[in-house]
């Protein structure tokens, strides 16, 4: 194993950590030193990796979002507006059912909906860019509130603690069920294979 | 004026000055002395009527707690299914838009979400007789989700700082369609007088 792996994996498990502690305190009761206690190293190999808090609570989301963010992108390049619908709204639901544990972070806690504020800075862009392939790019105000409803209530179910014993091809078939009535959509035909 | 009103009339503005302040800093970053400054009363006269802030932050959730049991009730009392689900719907929504402050609060802080779940206690009955008037007695794990995704979907997009300046009525008719529509029922007729 070289070193590059080493640190590599750390800065995995210490993400991994964070989470952890984020989940159980609140980003805003978890210190850098209950991080470096629970993944059994000291301070000082936390701040090789991170400076600040604010910085670990950035790079939990930031996996996600880059993945939600190559779901638009993958959603704007489709052709016919129904692919486009359809392959946002699968992304969207696999992304939540994946990271049901930042999801269920991001539901609850305003120290990571802050951290996700902060990493879309500029990127107002992301929520119209999501709008846009959901409901088309000139969304009346009745799209967008659809839009809302469809998104938090897929976001508060996956990530909810009441859902958390379902396993992630069920929840996905249900979210994705309740994702295509409330945007209109016909049913799938058949399941993927 | 009588001393009673007065005293009333304290523990209202105490309790909508308690939600500012859980809005502004949070439930977790309040105290009681922050309520108490910003009431220009003293700590003493907030004591009079709470001994502790999970008081305080029970008593600020209660109302609408109050509202949204009666709206079951009233609910299970109908006597068809499509007039029980319209009559919760309908109640819900109306509560979400009608308390808005207090569901945005809830939709992003611990601190009064474990204030509800403590009032709570004990009424896990309440979340199944919501259940119960929207999808029936015996729901199954897709009518579950549904509900979930339709209740917390409303809360998120009521509650939600991009919808704060839209007036109750349009709000209210926009989060009942989506609501009519995840729970596939018709979209009204005509809206009430």
């Amino acid at each position: 194993m070289t070193a590059g792996t080493t640190t590599e994996d750390t800065r995995s498990r210490l993400l991994a950590t964070a989470l952890r502690q984020f989940t159980l305190h609140g980003v805003e009761g978890t210190s850098l030193q209950m991080i470096a206690a629970d993944l059994g190293v000291t301070k000082a190999a936390v701040y090789y990796h991170f400076k600040t808090k604010d910085e670990i609570t950035e790079a939990v989301a930031a996996p996600a979002l880059a993945e939600f963010e190559t779901v638009i992108d993958e959603a704007a390049a489709q052709r016919t507006r129904g692919a486009q619908i359809e392959h946002a709204l699968v992304g969207f639901v696999d992304l939540v059912v994946r990271h049901r544990p930042l999801v269920a972070l991001f539901n609850s806690d305003p120290g990571i909906q802050r951290a996700i504020e902060r990493s879309l800075k500029g990127a107002e862009n992301f929520k119209t860019r999501m709008m846009s392939v959901l409901v088309g790019p000139d969304p009346t105000l009745a799209d967008q509130i659809t839009v809302h409803v469809v998104l938090g209530g897929l976001a508060l179910a996956g990530g909810g603690e009441e859902n958390a014993e379902i396993d992630d091809e069920t929840l996905r078939e249900h979210l994705m069920a309740a994702g295509r009535r409330l945007l209109g959509r016909p049913r799938r035909r058949s399941p993927r294979p």
